[in-house]
């Protein structure tokens, strides 16, 4: 009798698989069939599992917000604000390569979004939860006297945001001009910054 | 006698119908069948401009390039590296259309040039022209006494090209959470805040 696979299981291996498919061939290679073949399944086998490609990528995007929804949650915390600030920006960031996948993979899925509005809407609730995140680390700074008491709170978020997310474009694109310390030292060099408001 | 129309010109509206198709469908709509579509052309046609679909994109993809780099030449320097300094970087953001197509369209090839080597030279050669315009900046302001001389000059110029990139990542997907104006005043306080080293 054959071994009964888990469900959910073959979702994750398949969503996997596109996220090989999109590294080595760009989303548009990402097709049901290159992705079955990849998971090592026949296409029928994958209807069973996603019934359109469409809905596949979704669930394959989600699966990348998730590990790092994950990760963050799963963060020790020390309780001092510029240090747990570090922690949840150093899981947003390519510095090693489990996140430079994610980070490539999530490059490709964004720019798709701009024509799947499903894709989309998820492209935008991890944007607005990594900036809620981000607006909760700035407050926490300047509650702990550790960034200026006047700071502008909307622009230093979207400040740190558009930073964050910069760095984690050129970390994906150019892996070699942008190796993990550097990026490291900016962050640690921009959290300085805010001291000065 | 049909009129001749220009060889050159003819690839120009070729790679903008590959735009309006990118924006329209994402970059894995962007077949040779549905640009030749979208300009009104056979595929016949096409082929006699571009032998292949990567030629036509690479074509389509330096066109962005061009004419960012065009507008920056033709800046009206005023000799004030502040203000210098700011007018090369609005033209690096999504501040108007032109500038919003130009980004969105160059933001689907970046990430299929992951997968395309000539799209990866492309977007390499741009990477390294902003940030050498962008060192030239930062250098500029110090001399200026704009920015405190102590700055780590690499870093800094990192920082501030991350900064510029996550920036016009944001308006570019998220138009209604940048608007233009709160982009120039994030890029002036972050430029302010370069005199504190």
């Amino acid at each position: 009798m054959p071994k009964l696979v888990d469900h959910d299981e073959r979702r994750v291996q398949l969503a996997e698989a596109a996220w090989r498919i999109i590294r080595r061939l760009g989303i548009e290679g990402a097709s049901v069939r290159n992705i079955a073949e990849e998971a090592g399944m026949s296409l029928g086998s994958l209807r069973h599992y996603f019934s359109t490609q469409s809905e596949l990528l979704a669930f394959s995007m989600n699966l990348v917000s998730e590990r790092v929804h994950r990760r963050i949650q799963q963060i020790e915390w020390t309780g001092d604000p510029r240090k747990d600030t570090e922690k949840v920006i150093f899981e947003l960031l390519p510095l090693d390569d489990e996140r430079l996948t994610e980070m490539q993979v999530w490059l490709s899925f964004t720019s798709k979004a701009l024509a799947d509005p499903t894709l989309q809407d998820l492209n935008r609730n991890v944007f607005e939860s990594f900036r809620t995140g981000l607006r909760r680390c700035v407050i926490g700074l300047m509650d702990a006297g550790m960034a200026a008491s006047d700071l502008d709170v909307d622009n230093e978020v979207m400040r740190l945001h558009a930073l964050v997310d910069g760095l984690a474009l050129h970390g994906a694109h150019y892996p070699e001009q942008l190796p993990p310390e550097k990026a490291i030292r900016i962050v640690r060099h921009h959290l300085d910054g805010l001291r000065n408001g």
